[in-house]
């Protein structure tokens, strides 16, 4: 590790996003014995809550992005969605970790996909959809079931729709347009596994282990550690995603989610997407490895040596949703470690918290 | 569990004293969903980095109490010397848990040796002393060498002197008077250990595993998990921890230290002293354990059900004092966890953190 990169104890870091994930990050940055500054156009977020540093403005003020740039030796965000022209401002002033690329790049499908294609990384087939004559012949070209998305801000299953004739084209393109779209081939995928990997300042790359998740109604449910699959594929994972990280000149950590597709042979991954942030299904990390994704993404973009990911039990992550965190009876038995975000009101589908069920390890067996 | 006598997510947990312990209550209050109020005289403590609630007032300022206790749901503390007056003063206004019994307790070395004794729980024999003559005789009683040592303030090897002989009375009892003293006999302790006990507002009881404890200088230096000893000794010190929770009607973590008195027989375990609070020596919880002791104290000061403190691994805790805090190159290699503590100042003697080495789990031998 090059000592003069890195920086040093008492280092403030500005975070943009005060939900849950930017609550983590400064709980894991005051560990490390380092200072946090949230900014964030809601005044209820849940980060505020555990540092004295807020800015409470739009992501389009650039007089509260100066004065906090101004307080901040370094930027880094909880949430891929920044906007191009904040991280600009930003970047001009203190060192922005994850880079701007990486925005530009998760922040667009068509974007990322075509960054993946050309990196031999396996996607899904796709096509850009402009007209709804384009999506008629894209529909005729990969078949149908197919699944059209809006390019930009989806999420947890929103902006997008599964169709599955071409006579559905016109209702899905009526529904979704004049957003710029993109058409992609159904996957009939077996499991959702996905990698969070870190590559620090100095150009270091650690993996933590696959985890196996499991959705409900769009939103994540549970990510299983580990992952019921090969070592083979295990392995697989865990290269492309440093190949991800690497391609990106990245800094801090990242989420790749992969699809496991049946094959002739044996199974294989295609990526479903990347987030450039820590990712809802690291939060495994937490409980049972020697250093957490939190704390991993902290050392990356302060250009510290990465941590120790290795895992010291089994472990299901479950995310608490809506009212489910409302009784919590159940959750503090034993072998259950909650974490809760300090929200105030349970909205259906709001994440308001999580908890980690954890047993002895046991040896892979497949 | 009682769920009426519980208090709900987002509860205020007002915290006396700002110190890397109220800092560390506070980040794991904040895991829970839970706010933080720090109340602290030093404007520079660095559980103030934390949250954004704080007060910063002398102890005995009345109206910053009453302020404070406004604002809180429930009041608890990382030290064990709040003046009793200051917890007169809270308890009437809000919950004060633990209770004032415990601080008045430990606060007082004759008062905690004979509530022990009282309890058929071996102490080092002692005997209160106020002048020299008292001095001499208890010399006589106890042989030498011995140690006298202030009853009230003393910690870290402050207010004590250890005598070799009766000649040496008149110096030590000089350094030490007019404040009140306790001679205790001088114990040759094969090895210190200790063991953290939570006992909740329903009356619940769990305990960690002891550690085993080395002292540099009368600093802690290692914990180390599993301690050295026998399953017997283990099991005593463990239900000599939980004998004590419970005779003290105690709400919170209390950490116990013990000496391993070699016997005919076998070795026993004396207890050197009670601290009402989470404990130095029980740092290595946070890196292993499914809960640790930051957390289980919050559970249990809100009537929560207690977290399982089952070990995930074995492990070795070393607090970095002073300067050791400045080059943490080797404290991020693989197994290691460190916890900075955000203190700007190395000065000699004072803990800037600590970290946890992470081994996997071994079958205790002994």
């Amino acid at each position: 590790m090059s000592q003069d990169q890195s920086l040093p104890q008492g280092t403030t870091i500005g975070i943009l996003g005060g939900g849950q994930l930017g609550r983590m990050l400064a709980l894991a940055a005051a560990k490390l014995g380092m200072r946090s500054h949230i900014f964030c156009p809601d005044p209820d977020s849940p980060a505020f809550e555990v540092t004295p540093h807020k800015t409470v403005a739009a992501y389009d003020d650039e007089i509260a992005l100066a004065a906090f740039a101004d307080t901040v030796d370094i930027v880094t965000y909880e949430f891929e969605n920044v906007p191009a022209a904040t991280a600009e401002f930003l970047a001009a002033r203190k060192p922005l970790r994850p880079g701007a690329n990486a925005l530009a790049i998760s922040q667009d499908r068509l974007a990322e996909k075509s960054f993946l294609s050309a990196r031999n990384i396996a996607v899904a087939s796709y096509r850009p959809v402009e007209t709804i004559d384009q999506l008629r012949s894209a529909l005729t070209e990969l078949g149908q079931p197919a699944v059209l998305k809006t390019t930009r801000l989806g999420y947890d299953g929103k902006g997008q729709r599964l169709i599955k004739s071409i006579d559905e084209a016109a209702d899905a393109f009526a529904a979704l347009s004049p957003k710029p779209l993109v058409l992609e081939a159904f996957v009939p995928f077996e499991k959702e596994i996905s990698v969070v990997v870190a590559r620090n300042l100095q150009g270091e790359v650690k993996t933590f282990e696959a985890a196996e998740n499991v959705h409900r109604h769009h939103i994540l449910h549970t990510s299983t550690v580990p992952a019921a699959i090969s070592s083979t594929l295990e392995k697989h994972a865990s290269m492309a995603a440093k190949a991800i990280v690497i391609a990106l000149n990245y800094v801090g950590v990242l989420g790749v989610e992969f699809f496991v597709v049946p094959g002739k042979d044996r199974p294989s991954l295609i990526v479903n997407e990347i987030a450039p942030r820590v990712h809802n299904s690291g939060h495994w990390t937490e409980a049972v490895c020697l250093t957490d994704q939190f704390e991993q993404h902290i050392r990356a973009i302060l250009g510290w040596q990465l941590g120790d990911p290795s895992r010291m039990a089994d472990v299901v992550m479950q995310n608490l949703i809506g009212d489910e965190s409302l009784d919590l009876g159940d959750l503090l038995t034993a072998g259950a470690q909650p974490h809760l975000y300090g929200k105030t009101e349970p909205r259906p589908g709001r994440k308001m918290g999580h908890f980690n069920k954890i047993t002895p390890k046991t040896p892979t067996l497949l």
